[in-house]
Order: structure tokens, then C-alpha cells, then sequence
């Protein structure tokens, strides 16, 4: 089968394609410059015309308020950036945030939660927690926020409101998971399938990454928190998910759906043909990611 | 002497020390990796409000405009970015940028010129013509175009007018230089001087950078478009020059200044205690950017 993706499309994969090359063949490529290197996830994105943005901090977490002109400032995404919970940044997500928000006519909060290996698991989830809260004591209604995020921010999206159910809190009124990764077992049979499609994400990668915010093994993979292919869904805000088809961290889009639909959760998947992992993050730039926030968008106003 | 400078421009100290450590300590790292890290010199700059972002190419050089909301559309700071002339990019300075035009109640215009290696000099010099022609050719007065920059991106905004004169082109208005990279030949005096102050720069820095942009020695040091220092000012627009004084690249603000005075140009020479290299990059989070960019736009009023 031959899929058609756009030129435009190519940047991806040839960012991820130079990213997997440099971490293969840099010895001792220390976490530090991973990180400068994973920050330039913002270049694949083109600056949102007509949205501002201000730093500030909520419920003790930093990160960017990216605020489209005319927005509704009552509705709030509370976006988590990805990055295997190691890398990436408020920074290297500003512009991808800012495109959904425009599209759906509300504000986000980007944050910059504390990362792994300095602070495993649950430090994400209780900062996402915190800023949600923190949100939700400004008088924002707290359904009337969306937690959403891509990848290990993905995940992030989707443990907030399973922590903040666990503690009997408010939920938001919606998730949306952009190729979430939440299989802390390795066990989705994407990652064999879609080895040689998927031009960053691989098996060895995904352990180092497991290693630092599992604190080397001390913390179990199942925990539902940490991974939510592992967590109860009944009573969960609807949820939408997406995932490019040619990426090995599919099926983790896939079982999150089957699972929050066998407990009775609104649930939706978009699956984008021949499209690499956080495919979104070429809004701007290419029409496949353009069409699928204007799916988003369509989802967040029904 | 003791200077007392604030707790929060130590942000930059700590950024470049690190850098310079790495750069110091890491085998073989790349062009490309540096780059990677020298797109941090984001980080130190706050996210300024009320200014938004729009990408374009203007006369074949892409850039990010930066709008800040009430400013004067009409008037355009012409930015090239600092980085040896082979990192740094608009993203880098993005902040910096928008800042200054905020505060100055005009937009600025930040190009991602050429950079060497792959383009040795007068590539850099070429792309900001191209963009200034651009400009006029769009419809801007030349005389409400100020060429700025920092580092090497200070000597690109001093030489592009130096070469608009040579054609017999119109000059921008005015020309603003943040710790201008001028010497080529590494003889300022505080290069040794201020050696254990400054963070970042040091002459093995300074050489390899200078190999890059001068083809490996195929282009002479002292050639005026490459280093301002050997240029005739005769004719030159007003000119505002800061630096730190901690800086290993005070003496060529200093000398530029007192060569720009030479042949007769209103030239204004700011130099600020304890600072570092670029430290208007502090923006929004230490008050010593903040008074800079502020004296900046006195100078530019008057």
C-alpha cells in the first residue's frame, strides 16, 4: 500500500530522522544537551499569526499562556508537553499550543512540570494537578478546561483526571491525546510493526526513557497513574485521541480508546495515514496537521 | 572593585558558563549540536506580552516579524541574530527582538540569514541587503529602517549599511549594535582583561568561529564588510552601541564607537557594570535589560 503525505510533511520525519541518527552515534550524549536538542521540536511549527503569549506561574507550576486574539478567556487548555517526561519544554510546544487554541477559540496554558530522571513519576502528574487546581481557585469553571498533550504529555492528559477523580476533585470537561505514549511494558505490537515507518520512536529509546521516570526500575510499570492502559476509565471526560498511522507508539492511541469505550467513555481516534509521531506539530507548515486540528476543533464545539 | 549586579541577570551568567563548559568538555561536538545548544539563548528572555509573530520571506531571506500590538507599522528594526555567524537563528532571538520593538513602539523584522560554514562571508552581509531592499521595495521609507543586532548579528547591522553605501543605496535611519563582534583578528585589549570575567567568550571560541565565516583564512580578516573595524564611517547613520563591562568584547563597542566618532557620526556608546556578553537578552526578567532597552528607546525618540 502506497500513502500519499505531503512534501510539506517530509520536516518531521527528517527532524526525527537527524534526532534518532545523533542519539544512535553521539557517545555519551549527556541528558543535558538531549534536552537542547529536543527543544527544537518548535521548528516543524510556524508562528500562529494573532496570538499573544505571557509567562507566569499556577499553582506553583511556570509555564506560557498562549492567547489567541478574541479568544474566549473563560475556556482554558491545559496543555502538557512531550518529551518521554525527560525532554522538551513550554518553549518547544509554545507554537503547537497556540495553533489549537486559535482553532478552537480558547486560551492554553502551556506548562514546564518538573521532568525525569531529577523527578520521577508522580512529580508530572501532581504538577498537573497543581496547575489545574491552581486554575480552578481563579474562578476558571473546571469543566470548562481541556487537559490535553502529545506523547508523555499525552499520558499527562490523561493521568490529571485520573488523579483528580482518586481525590473525588472536579474533572475537566475534556481530554484530548495527541499520540500519547503510556505503555510503560513496551507491549504494543505497533512498536514492531511500525519499526521501520516510525523515523524516532524505537524500543530502546522508549526503556531509557521508562528508566528516568521510573526511577530505574523502582516503580512499577503497571501503575495506573504512570501508565493509564493500566487505570479504570468509568466516569472519565470525553476524550479525544489521535495518532499518525506510521508510528510505532499506534497502538498505545488504539488500546487508550478501546479501553475508555469498554467503560463507557466518549471516546474518539483519529488515525492520520503515513503521518509520524505529534504530527499536529507541523500545523502551519502542512495540511495534514492543519485538517486534523480543524478535527479537533469540530470535536471541542459538538 | 565590586559591582553589584542583580540576582536574576546571574540566569545568563550560569547559561553561558554552561555552555562554555560543554563546549570545553564534549569530544567532537558538532556544528549541528551547537547550534542546538545556542538556540537556548532564548531562555533568558521572558516571554514579552501583547506582541504577536508572523513568518515571512523578504526579498528571499525568511525571517518572524514581530508585531507588538499599537506599534507603528510603518518603522522596522531590521534584526540580525548573534551566534559567531554560524548559530544562534530568528527563534533564538525572537524574544530579544520583540522586546526592543515593544518598547520602542515599532516592529522588528528577525532573519534567519545564511550561516557559515556552509556560507562564509559576505553571505551574511548579502541576506541583510536582500532584506533591506526588500523592505524598500514593499513600500518602507529606508529612513524609518534601523538595522540592530547583537554579537555577530552587531556587526551585520553595522556592515549592511556600510555595503548599501558602497552601491550609492539609501541607508536605514539609524543603527543599534548590542556587544557588536567586530575584531576579526582578536587584538581587543579585553579579550585578555576582562578574560576571567566573561562566561562565555574566549579566543578559541572567537577563533573557530572566525574560520567558519572567513572560508579557513581564504578571506583577509581586515576585509571592512567582515570587520567594521577597517571601515570608513564617512556618512554613516546615528549609531547606539552598548556592551558589558564584564565582557571580553567590550574593546570593540568601544573601538567602533570611537572610529564611528572619528569620521564625524552622532555615536552613543552605553556600557553597563558587571554585565555579560548580550545581556539585553535578560528582557523582562533582570532590570538592567530592561533599563538598557529603555535608554535604547530614548536614543531612538530623539
Amino acid at each position: 500500500m502506497t500513502t500519499t503525505t505531503s512534501l510539506q510533511s517530509d520536516a518531521l520525519r527528517e527532524l526525527y530522522a537527524d534526532w534518532a541518527s545523533i542519539i544512535a552515534t553521539t557517545p555519551g550524549l549527556t541528558t543535558r544537551l538531549t534536552r537542547s536538542l529536543f527543544d527544537e521540536w518548535h521548528q516543524p511549527t510556524r508562528e500562529p499569526e494573532d496570538v499573544t503569549y505571557r509567562e507566569e506561574t499556577i499553582g506553583g507550576v511556570p509555564g506560557i499562556w498562549t492567547l489567541p486574539t478574541g479568544a474566549d478567556t473563560s475556556r482554558v487548555l491545559l496543555y502538557t508537553h512531550g518529551g518521554g517526561f525527560v525532554v522538551g519544554s513550554a518553549a518547544s510546544h509554545r507554537k503547537l499550543a497556540a495553533h489549537v487554541a486559535k482553532q478552537l477559540g480558547v486560551t492554553a496554558f502551556v506548562l514546564d512540570y518538573r521532568r525525569a530522571p531529577e523527578h520521577p513519576h508522580p512529580a508530572q502528574v501532581e504538577d498537573g494537578v497543581a496547575a489545574f487546581t491552581g486554575l480552578v481557585e481563579r474562578g476558571v469553571d473546571p469543566a470548562a478546561v481541556t487537559t490535553i498533550g502529545d506523547s508523555a504529555g499525552g499520558n499527562l492528559a490523561v493521568a490529571i483526571p485520573l488523579a483528580l477523580r482518586e481525590r473525588g476533585r472536579p474533572l475537566p470537561g475534556g481530554v484530548i491525546a495527541l499520540s500519547p505514549w503510556l505503555d510503560m511494558e513496551n507491549s504494543g505490537e505497533t512498536l514492531v510493526t511500525n519499526d521501520a515507518t516510525d523515523a524516532l520512536i524505537s524500543v530502546p529509546i522508549l526503556e531509557s526513557m521508562i528508566a528516568a521516570v521510573l526511577a530505574e526500575g523502582r516503580i512499577d510499570p503497571r501503575t495506573p497513574l504512570a501508565n493509564p492502559l493500566h487505570a479504570d476509565f468509568a466516569g472519565f471526560p470525553r476524550l479525544y485521541v489521535d495518532a499518525g498511522a506510521a508510528e510505532s507508539l499506534l497502538a498505545d492511541a488504539t488500546r487508550l480508546v478501546e479501553r475508555a469505550r469498554a467503560a463507557g467513555v466518549d471516546a474518539t481516534l483519529s488515525v492520520a495515514d503515513g503521518m509520524q509521531h505529534v504530527f499536529p506539530c507541523l500545523a502551519g507548515n502542512a495540511p495534514e496537521a492543519d485538517e486534523e486540528i480543524a478535527r479537533i476543533a469540530r470535536w471541542y464545539r459538538a
